[in-house]
């Protein structure tokens, strides 16, 4: 763990900034001190922890591109950093870099029921902007596990998904506009209310870059309306692989449900410790399935579900009669994570992507994998899209195994490649997987997007050394600079032919 | 008109990538004829025409790879072409370029109802899939009017909408993955048969990119589920106002149509006397309303739709009974721009958008300024989403109508600006509408899209001239240019800081 930087060139190039910031936007919305810098360490993925050198707490979007600016004028990185609860240390600080932390940027401009969008700051949480939509019978669809606490900034950084994203997508299908400080410092306005303006999605680029091509300083986002009708059962399998096969036969019937989870064994071993959310005794795995829209569709829809759980080997079926019902049976599910610390001391959350018809196949081999080893794997997922959360159990005071659960979750994201799978559903690269692209991308894969990277941010002040494996200078082997600079207005205007 | 370069030094480039090309993919995939290079002289909008000064009818992906190498070798631009249907001038061909040809790229490889994917090749028409998935009960959901004829490359290169856009998305929303040659003539793979893969999101930034940053050899796009039930429904309006009405009432209530179009009196006469589509007598406008999902949802949904119509003023309702009934609600809308032909010599098919909420002020809008310019305007559109079709009367032998026309034309263009809607809704910018891009982006959207397309294309050889208002080089001001230059794997492996 590096702390801070004591190198004397960087302390006089923060120092700069630092002046320049206080002058700018006020030293009151700076932290110097080291004691309250390391506040701001890590994120969510606590393995890795870096104190920045300077932390700006933004107020508004001014502060940010002002904040930008003096770090590139001095050559500084900046790090972006919304509520912290990301999972793949995006928001890691840079030692010798800015952290810009949007949680004071909390206003909810505007929520527009008839055109269906919301304009908001980057620090507001999740969960507030459902809550401020509910009265005009709107809601956020994205839902992270984290959409108490989490930002919408770092949904729209990490392209955040959730339990409903099997039928509502991911954060980046619910972005229709940003304002967006380039790496420059400058400010850019990117979509809009309407959705596919002419010209290239660079919106679509955005979301989900982890902060490595500037920073969104305002947010339109679309709101969905609330079901007429939500409808919640849980189903109790003797293993995984009935469970993954009712999981198939529901979606491949065209039924698309709000959510399909699936919890095995040892994770309905620890949520009924933690919670006693009372799930089918005796189950070698368990899936709720919700369903959602209009009565007369989710009636129909959810006898055939009930059908085909049947069907696969289900052998007891609860059907929530009411809300109270649902918050219960969702309860155990909710807590899952938090509660596989009562079996265990420790444990990493994997965070991998297999095609839905692998699903047998895959977690039979985690299972195979963790008796190899000898360690215990927890799998709490989001079946109907195929998005695994392992749990690698570990106990960090006995040597050896702290390392061995790193290498089990590491083999568990080979297994998702080789199945035709992804490295992340919805957790994002960040610091934590940056060395795992390149077994799924190719070296020209790789540069096409390292092309995009450096024509946002030449200097490579943004977010360095997340998500790509190795920072390149933005040149070719020649040794030319790729400058990539942004072209001026007005300038060069020519044509080719 | 130009008909084709005379420029001895383009002549003799020319003559270079041809002879090259000839030992590459061999000599009898090459036009060079005058009179056969003509027949490529335009796409879908016959305003504007160019002879390309050498055509290439690829047959796979490599003959397009190396079509690219040879043109990027020489400095020579290339643009591509599918079925050369677009409506915007997208595939106009460069006078001293290589028009690559991808018509003869017809085959549906993969058809995987399972993962609800198909991988095509970029010449394989539209209608073609759809038919392709029917027996496994499954469907392409993007669908052009031109679906029959135009080719899927051209849907990516153009983001294709269509009458069903309103629920499905557009063509953005149905692929996830492509084959993709850039502009110095690699060959990378973005995206594939999962969604969302980690890195960022580069498919996005292609399709719809109107050529501009290379081209599709090869596309993995997802197959919809044949809906269980389609009901379909015809209602005469007094006028365009109460029709907006309903369709705002519909869309407001949660509801989301498969379809919901509208045809104004002019559209509705000169159906009429194409296709004696027999619409209700004396309405002012039609709405055509199709709802498709499962059956019970429909049937409810349904219910309400024709309470608002009738709440809203329609004074007919007529209720497909079956797919003969329905095919003929159709016909009139879909004749609707070929018949205008009857009713006048010439038109102008006009593409905008505009909120969905400032319908009946716009339509009034547009029939004021045809009643002040003289002229006739008659409107087919899908007003579910505010994606207006104006079509400019004229008759080409009058002197100054064509140009009156124009003008009325753009004026369209701006008062949908004016209302905060966008210059194209689905036929692309391309040649026609460079100009209007100004209009609706600053100097700085602009340059962050231009330094997209120089990170792709630094020697602005992939479709020149089109999408973007001033053509400009990859440079700045200082004269140092800006050479966004792919970098080379390995290259310049150091860290920043």
């Amino acid at each position: 763990m590096s702390t801070m930087s004591s190198h004397p060139a960087v302390d006089s190039t923060i120092e700069r900034v630092r002046t320049e910031l206080a002058r700018g936007i006020g030293a009151g919305k700076l932290i110097t001190d080291l004691q309250r810098r390391r506040t701001y360490e890590c994120d969510g993925l606590a393995q890795y922890a870096v104190v920045p050198a300077l932390v700006v707490l933004a107020e508004d979007a001014r502060d940010v591109a002002e904040t930008v600016r003096a770090c590139a004028e001095s050559g500084v990185p900046f790090v972006a950093r919304g509520s912290g609860t990301g999972l793949s240390g995006g928001a890691l600080p840079h030692a010798a870099g800015v952290l810009i932390v949007t949680s004071r940027m909390r206003s909810i401009q505007q929520i527009d029921p008839i055109a269906q969008r919301a304009v908001v700051d980057p620090g507001v949480i999740n969960l507030q902007l459902t809550k401020a939509a509910t009265p005009d019978g709107y809601y956020f669809a994205p839902d992270p596990s984290s959409q108490q606490v989490c930002s919408i900034g770092g949904n729209l950084a990490e392209n955040s998904g959730g339990a409903h994203c099997l039928k509502y997508g991911f954060t980046t299908n619910h972005v229709t506009g940003v304002d967006f400080v380039t790496p420059d410092g400058q400010t850019v306005a990117i979509g809009g209310m309407a959705p596919d303006p002419p010209g290239y999605d660079l919106l679509s680029v955005i979301v989900g870059s982890e902060g490595t091509l500037g920073v969104v300083t305002r947010a339109t986002v679309r709101l969905t309306r609330l079901p007429q009708s939500v409808r919640c059962l849980l189903a109790g399998f003797p293993d995984t692989d009935s469970a993954g096969a009712a999981t198939s036969a529901i979606i491949g019937s065209g039924c698309i449900p709000a959510a399909i989870e699936m919890m095995d064994v040892l994770a309905i071993e620890a949520a009924e410790q933690a919670v006693h959310c009372n799930y089918p005794a005796g189950a070698g795995a368990v899936l709720i399935v919700e369903l959602d829209g209009p009565g007369a569709e989710v009636e129909a829809q959810f006898a055939q579900v009930e059908a085909f759980c049947r069907e696969h080997g289900a052998f007891e079926l609860r059907i929530a009669a009411n809300e109270q019902e649902r918050a219960l049976i969702w309860r155990g599910r909710k807590s899952a994570f938090a509660a596989v610390g009562r079996i265990s001391p420790d444990y990493l959350v994997q965070d991998g992507v297999i095609p839905r018809t692998a699903l047998p196949e895959v977690l039979n081999a985690i299972a195979e994998l963790a008796r190899e080893r000898g360690c215990r794997v927890a799998n709490v997922f989001h079946a109907g899209d195929g998005n695994l959360h392992p749990l690698v159990l570990f106990d960090g005071d006995v040597p050896g195994e702290a390392e061995r659960a790193e290498e089990v979750s590491g083999a568990i994201l080979d297994l998702c490649i080789a199945h035709g799978g992804s490295i992340t559903g919805e957790h994002g690269v960040g610091s934590d997987k940056a060395k795992y692209m390149p077994r799924m991308f190719t070296e020209q894969d790789l540069d096409t997007m390292q092309m995009v990277r450096c024509a946002f941010d030449p200097a490579m002040i943004s977010n360095p050394g997340k998500v790509f494996p190795t920072p390149r200078l933005c040149g070719e082997r020649s040794g030319r600079r790729v400058t990539g600079t942004r072209p001026r207005a007005g300038a060069g205007v020519a044509k080719v032919f």
